[in-house]
């Protein structure tokens, strides 16, 4: 079995994959792609993800992309065959409560935390200026949203109670906003 | 069984949902909220959706809101158990390409569509102009997902090959898209 990540370790949709290999204690090879040119190459198109995106993971051979879909194939394949944490339980309503809480967090947490980060950081990165207008309104829905969690969360250290694959993709773009973008008082 | 389904029949991601009931050969009641203010008051916030959305469901007391988690649910729970469509196969790997193909039409399809049918059709009915820029922005971005479509579909139907939850999540923006906004030489 040799499982191949291709990303990059500044990419929050990378290190999703890597915490979801981590969590289930599979080992697995980085391959960095540091350069656009790279994932918009007519043969990492064609072969590992057709948007030109990171992260896109081989297993054996098999060819997947897309951060989420990646994290539910390592879960459906590999959960339970180590002492791994579970990520997706196998009870019908629980799972189906991760699921809500993976389109809750795509919806209306990421969409928005996403745009703060690419105006505040990855403009500058680039070398322009972030248009502050884009990063204010992003900010305003987060706020919304996190009135939400706040109420979702009470009584509750996780968004379904266990510790499960919906906080997880919560954990990057969160590092990013707190520790980069200096975001915390969110 | 009673499945209820809280939404709207002019709803995208409602009907969403009435497809895969249908697809599954499962029985159901529609409840109609026709206005902003039922869907954003106290109760259905508190009961239906913290967000304030539709559709939402509740399959005897087992309440699931977001449409693609409430599509997920259906189908682990009631696939198979009447002759009913396979909207996910159970292979793992098959059932990952159907996961890679949500993500693909969440990301790069539905948010495009999503902007466009927002600005040329929700913007009128309540009486405001569409903002043409980002209608433009958002048709240019979908010009360029349908060129990768054009090539993932070459000598296939289907997105992974065979019908699924992937291509019946694409029908009702589609559907918008070419009957009510005419953009269908799209
Ligand atoms: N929907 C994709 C998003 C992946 C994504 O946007 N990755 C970023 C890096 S964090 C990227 O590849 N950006 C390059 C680009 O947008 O052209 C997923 O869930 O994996
Ligand atoms: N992420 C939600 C989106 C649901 C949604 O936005 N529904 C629209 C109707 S098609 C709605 O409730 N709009 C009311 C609003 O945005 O306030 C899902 O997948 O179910």
């Amino acid at each position: 079995m040799t499982i191949k990540v291709f990303g990059h370790t500044a990419s929050t949709y990378s290190l999703v994959v890597l915490h979801v290999l981590k969590e289930l204690g599979l080992s697995y090879e980085l391959i960095q792609l540091n350069s656009f040119e790279e994932i918009k190459s007519p043969e990492y198109l064609a072969t590992k993800h057709p948007f030109g995106r990171i992260p896109s993971l081989s297993d054996d051979g098999f060819q997947i992309y897309e951060c989420r879909a990646i994290a539910r194939y390592l879960i459906n394949k590999y959960q339970g065959t180590k002492t791994s944490t579970v990520l997706i339980p196998s009870d019908v309503q629980k799972a189906a409560l991760v699921e809500q809480f993976i389109s809750v967090e795509t919806s209306y947490y990421t969409q928005h935390v996403g745009k703060l980060i690419y105006q505040l950081i990855f403009k500058k990165i680039h070398g322009s200026e972030p248009d502050l207008k884009v990063a204010n309104e992003a900010r305003e829905e987060l706020v919304k949203t996190l009135d939400v969690y706040e109420k979702l969360l009470e009584g509750k250290d996780y968004l379904t109670g266990e510790f499960s694959l919906a906080d997880l993709l919560h954990i990057p773009y969160t590092f990013f906003a707190i520790n980069v973008a200096g975001e915390g008082d969110l």
